[in-house]
C-alpha cells in the first residue's frame, strides 16, 4: 500500500489547516486505497483566532501538533521524526496555518522563513524525485523553499494580485488556474490547486483537491 | 434551494463534532446543491481533550459555538436563534461532542439530559414532519428526546453492547446496520448510520454518511 505524507498546520482555516481541504485530502487518499501519514510540527501556533468573530484571542495558546491531532483523530506524528523515506508522496493542505505556522508568509511575505523540518522534508522529496503537492495558500511554502531553483517552480495560488506578486518575488512562476483544475510542474514533480483561494463552496474546493490527489498518486 | 440544518458540537472527535463526519456531510450537501445552515449551542464544552494524548486538559476551556466555527469557516449560528422553520431537514454529525455537549449521555448514559435548544429543535422537526438524521453516536440524542414515543424510534448506533443497551433503556429500538448502510424510521422520518461507531477508515465512514444525506434529501 502506497503511503502519502500529509503536513498539517493546526485545525481551523484562520490559524491552522483548512479543515475541509485536509479532510477532502484524507478522504481522497482513503478511497484510492492509500495510507495517509499525518504529521505536524511540535511548535506553538503563531496565534489563536476565534473563528466566530475572526479576532485573535491573545489569552489563548495552542500547539500545532496537538491541534492537528483533531483532524487526524489522534493519529499524527511529529514531523521532526519523519523523512522522505517514510512515504511515496507528500501533500500540504492550505489554511492560514500553512502561512503562519509552517512558515511566516502571512506576516513577512516574500521575506518569510520556513519551519526547518518542513524545508528539510520538501528538499528530501525533491532529491528523491518523489511527487508532492500543495493546496490553496500552501504553495507559498514551496515557492520560498524552491524559488531559487532553475527552472523556476511553476505553481498556482489563486488570483489575489498581492499574493501572486509575493510568490513571484520568491522566484516561482505563477500559473492562473480555475478552482476546478490543477497545475503540474513536470520537472519538479509538483502539483498545486487554488482550493479555497478561489472556491465559493466546499464542493468547488473538492473538485480541484480530488484532481490534485489523483495526479499525485499517478506520479508515484 | 433547499436548506439543511447541521448541528455541530465543537471541533474534534473526543470533545466535539467528529470532524470527518461533519465535513463529509457538508460536502455531500454542497454537491447536492443544498445550502447547509451550521449551528451549535453557545455553551462551554464539557471539557477539552488533548487529541494527541487522549487526556483531558483541565487547564483549558472552550466554547462549543466558537470551536464549531472552525468546521464551518466562521459561518455558524447560535442554535437558540433558529427554529424548524429555518430549514427543510436537519442532521447531527457524531463525535463525543454529541454525547458530551448536546447532551450528557457520555457521563449519565440513559439518565442523560439533552440541551434544551437541541431538544426543542428536534421536537419542532417532528411536529413539522420534516426529515432529520443523526450519525455515529448522535442517535443517542434522538433516543433520549423521542424514546418515549409510540411506536419506539428505530435507529442504529454501531455494535457496542453497552451503548445499544443504553439506547434501548431510553426507549429506542436498535437496528443492526453495517457501516456502509443506513436505517430509516419511516414513520418518524428519521435516518441514522453508524459512521465512526464502526468505520475503520474515513472512506468507510463516508459511504454511510453520503447515503444518509441522500436519503434525507429524498425525503424533503
Amino acid at each position: 500500500m502506497a503511503k502519502v505524507g500529509v503536513i498539517l498546520s493546526g485545525c481551523g482555516v484562520y490559524d491552522g489547516s483548512e479543515i475541509h481541504e485536509a479532510v477532502i485530502t484524507l478522504l481522497a487518499l482513503s478511497r484510492a486505497g492509500v495510507e495517509a501519514v499525518c504529521m505536524a510540527p511540535n511548535i506553538d501556533q503563531m496565534h489563536v483566532v476565534n473563528h466566530l468573530t475572526g479576532e485573535v484571542d491573545e489569552s489563548d495558546h495552542r500547539n500545532v501538533l496537538v491541534e492537528s491531532a483533531r483532524i487526524a483523530r489522534g493519529e499524527v506524528k511529529d514531523i521532526s521524526t519523519l523523512s522522505a523515506n517514510d512515504f511515496d508522496a507528500l501533500i500540504i493542505p492550505g489554511g492560514f496555518g500553512a502561512a503562519k505556522n509552517l512558515c511566516d508568509f502571512a506576516v513577512n511575505g516574500p521575506d518569510c522563513t520556513v519551519n526547518s523540518d518542513v524545508e528539510r522534508l520538501v528538499n528530501e522529496m525533491v532529491a528523491a524525485k518523489k511527487p508532492f503537492a500543495a493546496l490553496c495558500i500552501a504553495p507559498a511554502v514551496i515557492a520560498k523553499i524552491l524559488g531559487t531553483n532553475s527552472p523556476a517552480p511553476q505553481l498556482t495560488i489563486g488570483n489575489d494580485a498581492g499574493t501572486i506578486q509575493a510568490i513571484e518575488q520568491m522566484g516561482a512562476q505563477h500559473i492562473n488556474c480555475p478552482v476546478s483544475e490543477i497545475v503540474i510542474d513536470e520537472s519538479l514533480n509538483f502539483v498545486s490547486t487554488p482550493a479555497y483561494m478561489l472556491a465559493g463552496s466546499i464542493g468547488e474546493a473538492a473538485e480541484g483537491i480530488e484532481k490534485t490527489v489523483q495526479a499525485l498518486l499517478n506520479r508515484i
